[in-house]
């Protein structure tokens, strides 16, 4: 195994992860993409051992702080302790988040498991090359009928991998359905977005029926309707918006499943699109709007620009609202932190002209950890309003 | 009503509740403490009313931003809408804030109840003035048995207000017995501290029981036992640690009423010693460790001593728990703010040498609710972390 040595290691120390490129006293040329590299202070002091990637940004990423041997063995202790963080977090449920990269000391590894079938994504080059070991531990571990890698996040480009998908076993012929707190979803592993379904959001969803179980409201970037199956399910009225038709047809079958056809429709539209209509036909008309935006901020340079779409599209819900209604609005982008998407939210609240206050301010579900000492883990923020 | 101008204004633009001294136009002295003032800019355009106090660095809160009159119905539409809040975020619950202060409109009043008892703080000069007609409105509205008011919050002071106790409707003779989530609690509302019971945890005390439900583990600043009964009751065993005797007595008055005498035990001494002693014993035996001191900051002048302590508590506390054990820690101190408590127990868990993972950051039950326009209405941090 080569050494690396290290020009600054600060962050190390206090926890982190990464090694960017320009931290490093050798040329990261002089490595090959994806190896394992040991890598020592300036005094040649251990610090850890990772796998470096020339052509990356972030060069290293660490795997261990020991000394340890990365072997078969060692992956299975990482996912056997991923997997036993979630029998204590998650239950007997069959949908999880099993392995979430740097939260679970694994960088670069994905792993959800919907009932029989695990959905897959290896999202740098030293994950990738592990591939065949870590596919054959999770399929020990985890025993699916189904495999399926989704290695098509962009993420991989910036890493020189290419993209693509694949069902490495099983078939997706039959898609899974899953239970979430009594409600049934059919997921699609292959076609869906991301792995299929968002994970993240499980427990805001299910915490909102705390409040919402009853009245009339939207889901809005509604995909295949999780927010709205568990309200309707609960009792209310709820209106999808989704510019996706395939989107919207899983929301259908999705209501159907739960029989609940009747409590929800769906509207295949641009969301701002929708807003400005719907605005226009009056103010003050819905018990609560859910609005669950894909990440606007794609990188920190257009974050002001994101920041405004934001703002926008959380003003005119809020003008929806009845006095005393509920918006629960989240934002998925790292680079939005908690305090932007705060100040956000009191902007939106200016230009609304509304009084707003919080009841609860989430984050990812507990399946997703935060290392506490790299900031990048955390990325979900939900916020339940009352709109006043 | 006399008028006031105010030489600064976009605070209150942006939907705060604070007028400081420093920013009227008029000298504060020129008006009676607790008098309604209308408050306008210095264009003489109207903001709103609200009541002064001359002794007092915040010496306006605003009660409303329209032209209405301050007067019985006023107070009781206020108390209406903050029930009906309740209605939809406490379900049929028996205990819970039903005012909180600004989070209200209503600045300067606390309302908690407890089945049949509630309990009341006026902490304002001006919502002591009112406090006659405001009892009767509460009285009304609630009918409950037994009123108490909780005079004592040495904000009073600042206030030029009189610290006492007093029981103006029933008696105190019986406690109240509250059910939160199956589980009973013997309230205290004369005795006990603040109200009698810490009703902000509630929904954190009820989400821990996710995570643990066997173990055994310490509840450190324990009071009168109220995370211990949840978790014992879930089927941990638990050691509650707190430095006042009559704490300890509610505790295992607490854990007979609910048959937990067997899971859950005290001892009746400071948390410091508490926590050196044991770590003299060894590290890594506990399962999980809860960490609810009071407030450690009481002013902003002393947060640097008061985060050394929180530090050091929290450092203690890791250390003592087993791999991959729950540290469920808290901080009800405003002026610790998020990403201060965020950075304090990273700085713990470096002490520590620990790995720290985040699974959940809560804050205040929704009976609490937080304007988004007014970051004091906020102050309860409670993370649940996986100690690796």
């Amino acid at each position: 195994m080569q050494k690396v040595h290290l020009k600054r290691t600060k962050r190390l120390h206090q926890g982190h992860l990464w090694i960017f490129s320009n931290e490093l006293f050798e040329s990261p040329k002089a490595y090959a993409p994806g190896s394992l590299v040991s890598v020592h202070d300036m005094h040649d002091a251990f610090i850890g051992i990772g796998y470096i990637n020339p052509n990356s940004l972030i060069s290293i990423r660490l795997l261990t702080k020991k000394n340890e041997t990365i072997d078969r063995d060692f992956l299975k202790r990482r996912l056997s302790q991923a997997a036993s963080l979630r029998d204590r977090v998650s239950g007997s449920r069959d949908a999880y988040r099993v392995v979430y990269s740097e939260g679970d000391y694994l960088p670069g590894l994905i792993v959800d498991r919907y009932g029989s079938c695990v959905v897959l994504q290896f999202l740098t080059f030293g994950m990738e090359k592990m591939k065949v070991m870590l596919i054959e531990l999770i399929d020990e571990l985890l025993k699916p009928e189904v495999i399926v890698l989704r290695n098509e996040s962009r993420v991989r480009n910036l890493e020189g991998l290419p993209l693509y998908k694949e069902v490495v076993k099983g078939s997706v012929d039959k898609l899974p359905v899953i239970r979430e707190d009594g409600v049934l979803f059919e997921i699609d592993p292959y076609e869906g977005q991301k792995t299929g379904f968002f994970l993240d959001q499980r427990d805001n969803r299910v915490c909102l029926t705390r409040y919402i179980r009853q009245g009339k409201g939207l889901d809005l970037f509604s995909y295949i309707g999780a927010w709205s199956m568990h309200l309707a399910s609960a009792g209310a009225e709820v209106t999808c918006v989704d510019a996706s038709e395939r989107a919207i047809a899983q929301t259908n079958r999705n209501a159907e499943l739960n029989g609940l056809t009747g409590r929800v429709s769906c509207v295949c539209e641009d969301v701002f699109t929708f807003l400005e209509r719907e605005l226009q036909d009056g103010e003050r008309k819905y018990d609560f709007i859910i609005l669950d935006p894909p990440a606007f901020v794609k990188s920190a340079a257009r974050l002001k620009e994101a920041i405004k779409a934001y703002r926008e599209i959380n003003a005119r819900s809020m003008r929806l609202l009845k006095t005393g209604g509920i918006l629960a609005t989240s934002s998925c982008s790292y680079h939005l932190g908690k305090a932007l998407f705060a100040e956000m939210l009191q902007d939106a609240s200016r230009t609304a002209q509304r009084d707003v206050r919080l009841i609860e301010l989430r984050s990812q579900a507990p399946d997703h950890p935060v290392l506490l000492s790299m900031p990048e883990t955390e990325y979900l923020k939900c916020a339940f309003l009352i709109v006043d």
